[in-house]
């Protein structure tokens, strides 16, 4: 019977009944599919560059080109964008319309391919129309009708993990999007809730464990955001490498040519010079583990 | 600037720029409201109960009747029901239209208010004809166009917590409703995530410290539904006790003729009988604390 | 094989095989002993009252006549005094062996018996001639020779639980005492670690859901610590009631004349007034649900 | 005012008034040490490799020739072994003086020295005779006299921390080592408690962003344990790789030619072949951030 048993972590039944489609069929099981040129699921790791926010048309172009001379293969930047409180500053404003705009002359210009967050169904066709992955954000992760119209487009989707959610009722949520014949789903962690994450204002710690634990039990590529789960500019590199060490299978960056004046997230975003920096490293750890970034 | 400190926990300026009207703005500031004959935030606590889903007509009014009888302020019951994976059973489907004109049917013939779960907009208008209070489920708690949707509607609400959310990112969630101009808003604890549950099957623990927090921080009116956050029968009416004697402003509690029976999570649902002598032991335990259920 | 299956929570092989003394042997089994004439596991709920630690001979034996006033059953109070960092302030000094003999002199004067911390295996003869419980902190919940060292001694004991440890861990430990043929043996919750705990200067959450759990799992009498669990006065009380709602067989709370004054905590403790308020209230809530405090 | 303020996570007055000899004195500031010829704190990143328990004569031997051969700095093994609850089956005892020596022959015949746990304070004279780092058991973090008095050994000391401890909590711990004079003090993330470890049989979950926040308020070396973290072979060396990765100091790895026959934890040991490959790894990641194991 449904639910009887809740569990709070993976059962072998679980494979069988709750998520079939998202489930490992053999060891070493991997989905691999192409998206816009570029192959999740390989040996390549994909690097996700951009701002937090599309703040205006001069940034986000800046950013594409510099991101891509780094050796970026997508431009992540948000134009609809959720907020924990229902006010926004005079620089915290969403871009909207003009940053998918901005985002699709920036992805034409410098051929990089654009993965940005779709927050409402409403939304879903303009979004379609720029975005190459469609990010759904971690707290629409159980938003299930919205999930099944982003299905539907048949568009790639990016996944995030809610941060109080367990993988199990991540790869639920996983399930609903290839129950509608959708199978290019990849996962993304961004940082879990804990009992202590070292700083006051960093609110989530960021679940590496979840890597491997993703790898035994789904086929789904799996994507780290060492920037939102860190909160904090000197742990993003750190916690990307140990991603990409453990296996993960892309990276997400905010990157921001003046991160101190970035409008949201001031603290997170690394510069050009310490994303092409930690661009070559990536590189150089992804070998070690038979991957590679360039 | 916005997000500059995203805090784990409450810190004095959320007060005044994060969610200034949820925020208490005295000591023992409480909202008081009457929703189809029942006040909130007095000094009765108001209980709501029913089963998990609308299983049938028979079902629900048989349940209507029982919990009419033994002192429930409202009649509780999911005819729309989110679930964790894509698969229903044969046993456990919604019933949506029909569930709706059966809960509408139960509150005419027995006088009981409806609370019920809204799970998507285009829903809000027929879930509105019939609830008295809609329940915005945990999954949606940050779905904030849906907030702004339901709170656009003027029926009061009740927002239950994300399993993962901090008070600060509920009481947020919360303003977003309030922001609307919707002042009837009801905060539900149902749980989160902890690194110790005592039983494998018990996803959730039931943080009871949230009363006396919310009631430090907001004059917003804090219900608790033990069923859900404990999911496990024998533990719910202790938890239940414990949260009116916390200074809970109403129970939530799943209600059955026949608990094993249950469509839906078998596990957690009291019988007539015994919610029967809860009923009793929660209106002695209010009167302690200078309240009253009865 | 031992720790092949390393539980987070309680599997029905562990109430076998591993804290077989620990377990119930049959739904409601309950331990039943008294401490000098103090019932515990009966209908009492036994209160001990005092302050965080034994500042001074005046302040302990003001406080002794206080709170027996009030109700206390058992007077407690620190001499010795473990502590997060190894600096101490003027204030904050151990009184050590001249605190046990306040305490003894307290003790003698009101008939109050007195439940105190032993923090060393070398001090356990010492603290055992005042003391009717030994305390064993959460700190050394898990120092194994020193809980065997503590039970030979035949005095009941109290095992506060880690803020880290699951009950399975809890019962663990108290197996050991159990195994040595003490079997006086009284659990106290006193928080948890947890992902949001409401204050940035509240670091745990009680877990009031371990009651009816160690209920259902073991026949051990469990107390509550919301002084030390909540770490804020004013959630003190609310989280007491709701304890000895939810079944707790015992309440354990800071008092002293003037909490802001107090060497250590000077957030959570409450006064007499507010003490013989509570008390009175503890007594009622009891009553509803079959039990007293009085 | 002492404990006016705990925190969940670090202040900036922590460093100064609540462990100002751990805490970093300017950006960048590490401890650098040598424990028997091997550098801690400097480019090499020192590895421990050997069996959970010392099981027998010939195995620690066989252990230790081999780990040598795969690159192992130090051999690692219990003699004296906590264990959650007091029963110990035919396979799991503990082998204490007769294992102190094995280690000890090994220690001489391959010239590896030797981390070994000690458990209580009147074998700290034997075990400080065999190990060059003694190794303070996660229980035994907050047994604050127990600190001291393996201070006062002046040997260099390995720190477990605790699975509900935060950082400060675990600096707090490390402060009253260095507090007695002894400045070679090293860190062991061992994994921590958490609402999601992915597997029933994984209490714990890594946590590698301790890493980064650790270098960045304290100068003392971290090493990572991550067989005792995951609890899980496959997911050893993907997150023994992270752990790198993030700039740990160190990495603590068990090793057992027959993991599914070793005595404790079969789940979570790598075999001969296995390390080896792990070893070489390590030190390729090693190598990307400036490092070495090699």
């Amino acid at each position: 019977m449904d639910n009887k048993f809740p569990g709070k972590d993976i059962a072998h039944d679980d494979l069988i009944s709750k998520f079939p489609l998202a489930a490992s069929r053999y060891v070493g099981h991997k989905s691999k599919f192409i998206v816009s040129g570029v192959e999740f699921g390989g040996d390549l790791v994909p690097i996700f560059a951009g701002p937090n926010m599309v703040e205006s048309r001069e940034l986000i172009l800046d950013i594409a080109k510099n991101v891509k001379l780094s050796g970026a293969h997508f431009l992540r930047g948000g134009a609809f964008k959720p907020l924990t409180f229902p006010y926004r500053s005079d620089k915290y404003f969403e871009t909207r319309e003009s940053g998918l705009e901005w985002l699709s002359e920036a992805k034409e210009l410098y051929g990089l391919p654009v993965i940005t967050e779709v927050m409402e169904e409403k939304f879903i066709p303009q979004v379609s129309d720029v975005a190459d992955i469609l990010q759904i954000g971690s707290r629409n992760m159980q938003n299930y009708p919205f999930l099944i119209a982003c299905a539907r487009t048949n568009k790639p989707i990016m996944l995030k993990r809610h941060y109080g959610a367990s993988l199990r009722d991540w790869l639920g949520a996983a399930e609903y999007i290839l129950n509608e014949g959708n199978s290019n789903v990849i996962l993304c962690e961004r940082g879990v809730v804990a009992p202590h994450t070292h700083r006051s204002t960093s609110r989530f710690l960021m679940d590496l464990q979840v890597i491997p634990a993703a790898q035994e039990f789904t086929h789904l590529p799996i994507v780290i955001d060492p920037s939102h789960a860190t909160f904090w500019r000197s742990w993003v590199a750190p916690m990307a490498l140990a991603g990409v060490a453990a296996g993960a299978d892309g990276v997400m960056l905010e990157v921001h040519p003046n991160p101190s004046e970035a409008a949201v997230d001031p603290l997170q975003s690394v510069d050009y010079l310490e994303f092409g920096r930690l661009s070559k490293q990536l590189d150089s750890i992804a070998k070690v583990v038979g991957r590679r970034t360039i």
